[in-house]
């Protein structure tokens, strides 16, 4: 599994990559709220006015990211999911996904999530998940572990001593991917107390908070997967791929709350 | 389907009610938030301490609003699911379930409620869902149907127009119920666009807001259903059996925006 390096970024680095994901994060809100839960969204609006509202929030939330960093950040590289990778020249890219978790967004569910993660060549760095319309704000990184929100601030902490049979464990569709990663994932599924569907990266947060011990997904791509590795890892979790090898590329990602339950699920995994 | 008889209740009944209901839903607010993300809520404390703090939240929240009506609404009967039933002599009672979703509680997931139901003969009448955490407050009676919340307050309104190969269809587990409840249940899910696990009683509020089109539940109990019943009907949709017949008393529940996507999605069920 990935061992985080703690001083691969400076103090004053972290402090500036902090404020400027505030600062994209607090833009991203009015992006991405302005159609949420709003009557555009019904299919058949969709339909006849030829209007995206879910693919417009996407895009001008990403489009409101973009321009705080080409103003803060210029000499970092961005990959994101509307408007794709960009250069840069610092080692730093930012990974954003303005609208993780569209479908939940389509159905007014409070459970989708703006994504800002920072890697290096190592990997994740730094990651933040926004709820929007909770306003709950979860962030991750060197020495950075909390949730903001209106009902209160609080640490990150993953739970310990659970045991796979009490486990509760997340995922965001029942049929997880293919065939073959559905089977698998039914293994874990099948050892654990509780499984519960449906809250893209929702459940990275959950995790981070203590609530849940296991989030399997497949067919992950990055800007699905940067954000969430930096806080569970921040959080004191793991985050790798089914093999336990590196996730921040996406694909097939498991995050569990100890080394034992990790070690655990893969092995179920594995078949 | 049920026709409700919009002059069932007296206008002045109705706002006695309405003020009931909101201090019995205040009340249950802090006796779920008590121990809502609580390191309590762990397996393995559960396990130490012989203390259950989901049953002590249900528990509390019931006695919290039992405590309301006995001082306010004595004549009115009770059924409640922790605590069974009481009589009453007004011909109303009052259907609660402190914590419906208590799963998606014990994973920290803002999607569980507090709901508050009351019947008369002819079903259900008046009904609220309440999650705390969000702040969200959805209401549904003769002559009202909104939601209060933090972000603002707006009318309930199912959406029209939206045919079954673009509706959104939601249910709490992928399961559905037995085996034959879980193969009518994909017949309905096959004809429609989206499918989303895991809202319990946040579904019906979702739908009576205009953002989703079905919602098809299996093996529910009365204290499950006649507060989303009455919210949803307030909203302008429709609840029924599975054969089209009352759901006040729980088992096997549609709820649908429009009579053609109920019709639909009957038929579909029935096979």
């Amino acid at each position: 599994m990935p061992i985080p390096s703690p001083a691969r970024i400076a103090d004053a680095e972290l402090a500036a990559i902090r404020d400027t994901a505030a600062a994209m994060a607090d833009a991203a809100r009015i992006e991405t709220l302005r159609h949420f839960r709003s009557p555009l969204l019904a299919p058949d609006n969709k339909a006849a006015l030829g209007f995206d509202p879910v693919t417009e929030a996407d895009r001008a939330c990403e489009r409101a990211m973009r321009a705080i960093l080409a103003e803060r950040r210029p000499r970092d590289a961005i990959l994101g999911e509307e408007y794709g990778p960009a250069p840069g020249t610092s080692g730093l890219t930012w990974v954003l996904d303005p609208i993780d978790g569209t479908r939940a967004y389509l159905c007014g569910a409070p459970t989708w999530g703006v994504l800002i993660g920072v890697t290096d060549a190592e990997g994740a760095v730094y990651g933040l998940i926004d709820q929007p319309w909770t306003g709950e704000r979860f962030e991750g990184g060197p020495g950075v572990a909390g949730v903001t929100a209106p009902q209160g601030n609080r640490a990150l902490s993953v739970r310990r001593g659970v045991g796979l049979a009490q486990a509760t464990l997340m995922t965001t569709y029942p049929e997880v991917g293919g065939p073959d990663e559905t089977a698998a994932f039914r293994r874990v599924a099948d050892g654990v107390r509780l499984t519960r569907y449906g809250f893209d990266c929702y459940a990275y947060a959950l995790l981070a908070l203590g609530q849940v011990d296991l989030v399997i997904e497949a067919g992950l791509q990055p800007y699905d997967v940067v954000a969430p590795i930096a806080v569970v890892q921040a959080a004191g979790g793991i985050v790798t791929d089914w093999s336990g090898g590196p996730a921040h590329g996406g694909g097939r990602v498991i995050a569990a709350a100890t080394p034992e339950l990790h070690a655990q699920a893969l092995a179920l995994l594995a078949g």
